[in-house]
């Protein structure tokens, strides 16, 4: 039987934890921001939020619980989601353009040049076509030969985003939505590298000096929760007993709501 | 054996031939459009840059063929691929939304305020992950179990589609990129209809009405061609033997390129 995901520890911890206590009853706050500390597509727009400098209200929810008032913000349940002015969002890269253009005057993600910002949407799709498909197999599957395909796939994927990098960030000397939409996932590399044979030297340099750089981030670090709080979650990973809805759609061989 | 793709009929026909002898040899073209006339994808952007008036010259590119040329512009060899002023961009929504950047005087395609362009994008999400692979595994599939699992998912997915549709258009009185990224499919439905028991009926009075204005809009028929051509190379689709990136990773379980 596998250990019900309602059961997962239930707020951040460590650095996370102190950032979430800066962002509770924030009685102005511009954004009501819908999360699961452990949720990398929830960090994603934590990052954002965090980099841009918007006033944000943290509040932890438990994506398997499916609270029917949540489910009226976010319509399958998922985070994270957001509410602006009374108005719900939801799907991390659609909040992560939506922040771009609701906060004008914030630090942009977006580079300004039309033909700069559709490279950096074109990395966006390598990221959720190629690079988060290949991650989750890897980590949920259970034979040596469908790992090692995964594992194949997930190297070519990384070195062809690596390929695209122009400097200490992917778009070049300031970060991006292209970095912060695969940073959470840098953040967790460690998890295959001690469980599924992931060896980063078969990545090519550019994206293996990117994943060390960018991990070290001050809105990673900022955002992260303690490693041992992970390790219960992604154990249900592992053994391919985990119920989210990037689990489930893995294990079933569907697109990644 | 397969007929082999690269034996398509070579290029456009009716209407669509019309539009694209209209479309040849610019020299003062903005745009450079690597098409191919029987692409959903590709009609996409057609449809675009004929409502924004955009000027551009057709150029057919055969994708089976994998032109080494054509690889420089479009790494994976797919079409739609535009050049804008010498430089190559590629993926239909990602040329999609650098048309709204890069010509801001012409029709925009989406609305200025920032939480109506999030719902468009949600829009276009949903297409992606629910509808499209729902659509291609209906036509491909050989099994009438699986043609069935489809077809509901199908139901299931144009009805969510509808269920937001505002006015005559998806977001209400004016097209935008949420019409567009669906309509050719819409003009695609009666080879499901004629060949897997598809039921216009099931999708819901919404969604139904939409479909069936929209494959009037002159856009759509500027850019179709004739129906015998596309029975052609949907027959092949049929029969599970095309060999589009699209038709390929519904055939083996991966994600739509």
């Amino acid at each position: 039987m596998a250990i019900p995901d309602t059961d997962i520890y239930p707020t951040a911890t460590g650095r996370a934890l102190e950032t979430v206590k800066n962002h509770q009853n924030s009685s102005e706050a511009d954004i009501i921001f819908y999360a699961g500390w452990f949720c990398p597509f929830v960090q994603r727009v934590w990052i954002a939020l965090e980099e841009k400098g918007i006033s944000y209200e943290y509040r932890e929810e438990n994506p398997y619980h499916k609270d029917p008032e949540f489910l009226k913000i976010s319509p399958k349940g998922l985070v994270p989601a957001i509410i602006y002015q009374g108005q719900p969002i939801h799907e991390s890269l659609v909040i992560l353009e939506f922040l771009e253009e609701a906060f004008p005057n914030t630090k942009p993600l977006l580079p300004s040049s039309p033909y700069a910002r559709s490279q950096i949407r074109l990395a966006l799709d390598h990221i959720s076509k190629s690079i988060l498909p290949s991650f989750f197999k890897l980590l949920q599957s259970q034979d040596t030969h469908t790992q090692s395909l995964a594992r194949e796939s997930l190297y070519k994927a990384f070195s062809q985003f690596g390929e695209g990098i122009k400097g200490d960030y992917w778009a070049g000397e300031e970060i991006s939505l292209a970095d912060i939409a695969l940073m959470p996932w840098a953040g967790r590399l460690y998890i295959l590298e001690e469980n599924r044979e992931f060896d980063i030297e078969r990545t090519g340099e550019k994206f293996k000096g990117w994943a060390q750089r960018i991990i070290k981030h001050p809105a990673m670090q900022n955002t992260s929760s303690e490693r041992e709080h992970y390790a219960q979650i992604y154990g249900r990973y592992l053994c391919d007993e985990a119920q989210s809805e990037a689990a489930k759609a893995t294990r079933n061989g569907g697109v990644i709501p």
